[in-house]
């Protein structure tokens, strides 16, 4: 490839040019913009929730920057590395990519696997939502690499939530560490989303253990040489047990046995099938996991497997939505960065670049479209996903009911809208380096790869929409979406009649964006009465309309943030007015989608299932 | 992986059930819908067009089962054979994965290669209107062979047009068997779009011939070992010419040259330097051309090359738009067929497959609501380049200049939207198969990487968004999007009044968006006058509102031909009352999106290009 020359030095940020051929994605953690929503909009530190009086700007400041380093110089140059590599399944061994064990090491030896873990068993038992922050950077640096850690971290809650206290001191502070790390075990060839169907089986053992038989499928972080022990935790059914999801049960599954005195015994009876080749995140062991008679140990009470599992699902799902954000992050500062390099074609409304042969690509308005669709996307979404972690915390920390029901609420439009539009983002973003952003070398489309799966696992998004409109939209009597209604109608009632431009650019659409949302939700209370398909035909809508509605509310909270730092004269006067500005972006281009969810919501279900399935 | 039981046999059609592991995707020819829409849509035996009367529905059918019968026996086969193989590179050789030089052979005794080209140098005289449809079937068969034809067929069009007598004698004839085939050579390592940038340089020669020297990127089926020889075609500057892109000429450069005999004689100074690794189409070789004093031999005039390209833009672009289109019906007809067979939880009215352990996954309303919004894309966009394809044929058999208008300003919407929606209903078609669609084994992920490309190459969508707003809307004073508006004018007013259900179902609809097509192209007048930002910021919004009005009166016509032929007792009335379902399914649940299209647009530029380039 012939040489590329980076004339506009007043344009050039993140670019390491390679005058050889392609120039590989970097990241930089947006410590900034994440100061930001902790302390101007969520104001964390004066939140009343415990734990939280600790948070103060600077010492937030020093472990978002630590990540930063950690993130940007050790896991993003791997990123790629582990694309191409991938890992290699050779004599029933699992092998990560190069450098993979190397940087899981320092991520270990940095404390940064046990962030917001119980101290009782090594972590530094910070809140959720600076575990949230960081797990961001991961995600956003090397998404396969990050999930051998958040594998962990998810059946680390469970064991720590179920365990008897002789399992937690068994397993827990192994994991806390990452000597030993964790998988969740629930999919079968034959059943995904309907669990019910399973066949994996637990034959109780005259001693208390259990001898577990069946074939799992899709077991991220299944297998690996990243830590000394896997602890599996394996859905099986008891015989003799309750049919479908009533009789499915939770165990401890170590991939060694682990004695007494914490060494570890012999090998457990599982092996790797296979591992699957994928569309992306290959440096994730994606595995077949063969189950053969293997000793398990039965993880709270016996046929309340699925109970067990929802109790860590909202922590999941979130998870999911950050890699869909943190994916789209990333992806986005690489288009940034070369729409402000790549010169091609001139304004047209006037050169912007007389002294080089074209102006930079971002002049153009199409490419402006583009990038401020994916900048108000991703700003939007960090702020409700930090919201979220701060009801989380709320839940756990203070025992609050009404956080606990909100955010169960949002966490499938969480899950469901920021995977969705992470990957469309990552696809935007891979768009603006036109043909480049096809090649594998430029290591834009490793992103939307990467981001497709978030649309997938932890339920794929069909099934979020079901969960919301079936489940959680009239849990406690609608509770919780009144709730939400309310926080909208009380932010407005409070900020409008202060600035005519204020109420009209971002108060009303948000108003209007909310209206369409109680409307969405009245149609399914009556038509969804008489034909539940009326109220599920428009799920997938229902999900979306809600989601613009929570960006829409999390982007007039940070206008006012914005407006109130620019009234104290805040030093960095240029960051917020560009946040209002682009505030305003979403309120005139994204949240108008709400109209047409509705639409849609309200043609009922007569179209979607007009047709006989023999007529396709 | 397990066994996998499919118990429903009334469900189960194109599905080869695989009991070791993963089914391979299957392609059927859509024979019956693309008669349809010849047949019945279109009725092009009764058009008026040259060589139409020949197309009687037997003569049609007769090519379309032949058609059918190559892409899914021996193209669809190899495709994912050149995913998993890809080209390789060595020794300064292109190799073609397994089984791509047997089909394409196989390809060209059939007579498949030269079916619309002139017959004076072989070709089959046919319409272009049948080449779009067997074109379509090759696209979704196997979207990286078929491009290896599909390249020849634009360079050989060039060379109809532009060549001298004697260049036509000596290259087009091998070109229409395919015993040579053809490349476009356009873009540089520093310009894609910008060509007035380019670099590559042709010096004349005493003996009329031109020395070509520089680097071309991205060259599709640049070497390869399928044909005996390659016609490059390479756009480059004859020093001392125009600047920009008023100095740009044609050449015709072959890998060998031909002597006076027609045998091929010595290696031209080209070759290649690398081929690249791509998101998708691994079967088809993208090259960097380095081109050493190469001998290249003038096409049409000098400095005329980017008029020349253009004339053969149309038939191109409408090409990549196709492939969009076919990408989506491949990936859609697997799509359905996994979700009729797919046991996944219970229909919530009522349990449909009670002998089974659960229902059928298209029981369930949203993944009806994700076939529906393929299904309704897909032959409503069949329809639309079928009718543009008449339109080129109009223009070019009948001289018909409102026809070559009206095409030439639907041509960008076409690209644009079918590619982009093309691949958006690839990724909806994975989701339907869970966890197994992001397993490359299932060849579900290469439909939507493949897919991809169509959304960048032969002008990236925001370009075509540009072409459309900034270029073909005003041209001739506005006389063809005028043409357009009176097309679904004169549509309403002849069918209106007739039917209660189908006024409110299908024309309302279809008005209502029309209405939104027109306030918008009033706002460019206007604003654009002022600020050609306003514009051009709502430029990729027109191109969809435009593409949804245009796939709402192609919907519209289709149901109306459904109506006409149920009305008349067509013995496959079940056909007829699908389409008319699907009609009405797209005009709930698509059409509406025009009005916030139109919200967009109207929000004009000033949120879009609000920051300043270092702001962000």
């Amino acid at each position: 490839m012939g040489r590329r020359i980076y004339a506009l030095k007043k344009y050039s940020t993140l670019i390491i040019a390679n005058l050889a051929g392609a120039i590989m994605p970097t990241y930089t953690a947006p410590i900034r913009d994440m100061e930001f929503v902790l302390n101007d909009v969520l104001n964390v530190q004066s939140a009343s929730v415990q734990g939280y009086d600790e948070l103060e700007p600077d010492f937030l400041s020093a472990i978002l920057t630590e990540a930063g380093k950690i993130t940007s110089d050790v896991l993003a140059p791997l990123n790629s590395v582990g694309d191409k590599e991938g890992c290699v399944f050779e004599n029933g061994v699992v092998r990560t990519p190069t450098g993979f064990k190397a940087a899981f090491d320092q991520v270990r030896e940095g404390g940064w696997t046990g962030i917001d873990c119980d101290p009782e068993y090594g972590g530094q038992g910070m809140p959720y939502i600076v575990g949230t922050a960081v797990g961001e950077m991961f995600a956003s640096a090397n998404m396969a690499f990050g999930m051998y850690q958040g594998l962990t971290h998810g059946a680390y809650s469970a064991i720590h939530v179920h365990g008897s206290d002789e399992q937690k001191q068994k397993y827990l502070p192994n994991m806390v560490s990452c000597h030993w790390t964790g998988t969740m075990n629930l999919t079968e060839p034959h059943c995904g989303t309907d669990l019910g169907l399973m066949r994996t089986k637990a034959e109780p053992q005259p001693d208390g253990t259990y001898k577990i038989t069946g074939q799992k499928i899709f077991i991220s972080a299944g297998d690996h040489d990243l830590s000394e022990n896997i602890i599996h935790l394996v859905l099986a059914k008891i015989p003799g047990g309750p049919e479908g999801v009533k009789g499915i049960s939770l165990f401890i599954v170590p991939k060694f046995m682990v004695n007494d005195d914490g060494s570890l015994g012999a090998r457990n009876s599982l092996s790797v099938g296979k591992i699957e080749e994928k569309m992306g995140i290959h440096g994730n062991a994606t595995c077949v996991m063969n189950y053969d008679g293997a000793t398990g140990f039965l993880l709270g009470e016996a046929h309340k497997g699925m109970r067990a599992m929802f109790t860590m699902m909202n922590e999941a799902r979130l998870g999911v939505g950050l890699q869909g954000l943190a994916q789209a992050e990333v992806a986005y500062q690489n288009a940034l960065a070369y729409a402000k390099d790549r010169l091609q074609g001139r304004d047209v409304t006037g050169v912007k670049n007389p002294d080089g042969p074209a102006d930079p690509l971002i002049v153009h308005p199409d490419i402006r479209r583009n990038l401020m669709d994916q900048k108000s996307f991703i700003e939007g979404a960090r702020a409700l996903v930090f919201w979220a972690a701060e009801m989380i915390d709320r839940t756990h920390r203070e025992g609050d009911k009404d956080a606990d029901g909100l955010v169960s609420l949002l966490i499938p439009v969480i899950k469901g809208v920021l995977t969705d539009k992470g990957f469309e983002c990552a696809v935007q973003a891979q768009q603006v380096y036109g043909g480049h952003g096809y090649i594998e070398e430029w290591g834009m489309s490793q992103f939307a790869r990467d981001a497709r799966i978030a649309m997938i696992y932890e339920g794929a998004n069909g099934v979020q929409a079901l969960d919301l409109v079936g489940r959680k939209l009239a849990q406690d009597g609608g509770k919780h979406v009144l709730a939400f209604f309310n926080e909208v109608k009380t932010f407005i009632a409070e900020h409008k009649g202060k600035d005519d431009a204020f109420d009209t650019d971002i108060l009303e659409p948000l108003k209007a964006a909310s209206k369409d949302l109680q409307s969405a939700s009245m149609y399914f209370m009556q038509a969804g009465m008489k034909n539940p398909n009326d109220a599920l035909a428009g799920s997938y809508d229902f999900m979306h309309l809600f989601g613009h509605t929570a960006l829409g509310l999390m982007w007039a909270r940070m206008a006012v943030a914005a407006q109130n730092a620019l009234t104290l004269g805040a030093s960095d006067a240029a960051f917020y007015e560009t946040k209002l500005k682009t505030a305003r972006y979403y309120m005139a281009r994204q949240i108008p989608a709400t109209a047409l969810h509705l639409a849609r919501i309200q043609s009922g279900s007569s179209t979607v299932m007009g047709l006989h399935a023999d007529a396709f």
